[in-house]
């Protein structure tokens, strides 16, 4: 879908929620942008820079950038806004160009721009906290979206198997993530997040950063890696073993490769996101590692890597057709080991298109 | 200085703003929080995670993280802490633990999360806007901080290095950059910003990426590039010559390098950042260029690789003993060319300390 078609979407939506218009962009460090901070902005727009706001609604297509991008924002923002370029700051500038009944993301606006926005607001307009709007149209990937987030899939799963062609046993975490990071970047990705290898009892850690420890033999090596390719993410767990493991280890290995596929079975348009953790979760539980799987079971993946909807027992998501998302369960036993495996999955009509290559049955490496 | 300390010095600040307490870290992504997000958390108590909390006055301190950071806290969070982990989300937490005059940033608190705080706020505390605080103490680097950036500025200048010996001309811009870039993550680093290589009329664009541009003969490039190295970043610019250059390039160069001279023999304790620029910008202006030189003399570099103080004609810091900043003055010809020569030094009692190895003559490259 093209820009402009987004455009007219949220104005639809911002209508209906009783809105002139929505600021979408960064109102924290506006002018100095995150790429986390931008993503609404470059979904809307196209624009990839770090300094844009734009307002939108059923009468207005209006984008702010400073001197610095105003060359950029020709070359990537939709022609059907109208492109502003500001001598100084963006926040009162777009102030000036409020009217009516103006929504903004308080999640994502500072205390200090909402006030510079209320000091230079024009008579008769109204600011109104409207969070999450933009999120919830980003929710469902169009065709386009769909294959940029499966190449960026598919560069990862090659990532895995070189890695995997190189060996885990006997080299240390932290490298070889490194490695994998640097493999990422020669085939023209970025890591979508820091990689994660894990092995041993180090598995079992909830957010383990890659340790100076060596991989050792008959160990469970949990590798999280994922790649942002044209500007969508990729999200993919497997958990290795380097050689022959112990009973407990090839059991839970067993217990969560089935969980998994379990989840993935029940996946389709109108299941809520608790159910779909259940589907997973029951399993788990019944077999008494229910403390264990201390996390939800996925999220979706686009811009960024954790975004809407959430398949976990705190989410009221329902999943729809066009999400894309982790099928991740996971069981921790501390001190011990830890398993976690995870497809990124398209949701269709009839169940779910699996995005992530790489085989599930326990892969012994060396 | 150990975080201790920097804890009793901003405890200090807090009370000479008449507050009881001063809440520092991530009020926009709490939980989920960016590098530059929680650069002032990391100052203060040595927490190193995306998700933590702290509460600092002459009578708390206080660390809250969630089950995740457990181990980390315990490892990294400086002892005079009391360290707590909340089960659920942390500002609702946090805000139980609030008494009396509490101050907050504006600048890196959301609306939503300013109103999650307000509602769970316990009788008798008040919230009150207190921005920069941390920033205003982080600003002083001690020895083993100004050690830290020497460290990542001469790693850095081993790789300017090693991608001359490498050449330049027939290279793309982008090509060379990546290699840099990957060069600083083989060598243990990160690059503190994306690196910058802008050749011939390139050079002249105010926020280059690096292009697809074959880099040609008699060139000038500007390469901008830091790493960051235990936390601390650096940031340094030269623009070389490949080969031979026509009048014109060579004399803004040796325009710029003049101006930057100018600007190091001022730089001392007592002079105002507004004076530094002008040091630089009086020449530049002299000889015609003073609209070719669109941005400000420096920044300081820390933690974040753009921090107080700053060095401009909008500044009204004055440079302290301590401070570590950037002396960067450039001219850029539009169409034509760009030159940018930029150092990192620390101020000392009797003017600076350089901690950029590179030589600043005109340097030729294949």
């Amino acid at each position: 879908m093209a820009e402009g078609a987004r455009a007219e979407r949220l104005a639809a939506l911002v209508a209906e929620q009783e809105l002139d218009s929505l600021i979408v962009g960064d109102l924290v460090r506006p002018g100095d942008s995150s790429a986390e901070a931008t993503a609404g902005l470059r979904w809307l727009t196209g624009f990839g820079g770090t300094s844009g706001l734009a307002l939108v609604g059923p009468s207005v297509r209006l984008f702010l950038t400073d001197f610095r991008y105003v060359e950029r924002a020709e070359r990537e923002v939709d022609s059907g806004f109208e492109r502003r370029t500001v001598e100084q700051r963006l926040v009162p500038e777009l102030a000036k160009a409020l009217s009516g009944r103006v929504g903004y993301d308080d999640s994502q606006t500072s205390v200090r721009a909402l006030r510079q926005l209320t000091e230079a607001l024009p008579d008769g307009a109204e600011l109104v906290p409207a969070a999450g709007l933009v999120e919830r149209l980003r929710r469902s990937k169009d065709a386009g979206e769909q294959r940029a987030i499966a190449a960026a899939a598919s560069l990862a799963d090659d990532v895995y198997r070189w890695v995997l062609d190189r060996g885990l046993r006997g080299r240390r975490e932290r490298e070889v993530a490194r490695a994998a990071e640097a493999r990422i970047r020669e085939l023209g990705a970025e890591p979508s997040f820091p990689v994660i290898v894990a092995a041993g009892p180090n598995g079992a850690l909830p957010h383990a950063e890659p340790s100076e420890r060596e991989i050792g033999a008959g160990e469970l090596v949990v590798f999280d890696m994922g790649a942002t390719l044209d500007g969508y993410c990729s999200d993919c767990t497997r958990t290795f073993a380097t050689g022959t493991l112990d009973d407990e280890a090839a059991e839970v290995y067993e217990l969560v490769r089935g969980a998994q596929s379990a989840a993935l079975e029940r996946i389709a348009p109108g299941l809520s996101g608790r159910d779909a953790d259940s589907a997973a979760r029951e399993p788990i539980a019944a077999a008494g590692h229910g403390d264990h799987f201390g996390h939800g079971l996925g999220h979706g993946v686009g811009i960024e890597v954790h975004e809407a909807p959430r398949l976990s027992q705190r989410s009221d998501d329902v999943l729809a057709e066009g999400d894309v998302v982790t099928v991740e369960p996971g069981v921790y036993v501390p001190g011990r080991l830890g398993v976690r495996i995870e497809d990124l999955v398209v949701v269709t009509a009839d169940g779910t298109r699996n995005l992530s290559s790489l085989p599930k049955e326990l892969t012994e490496v060396d």
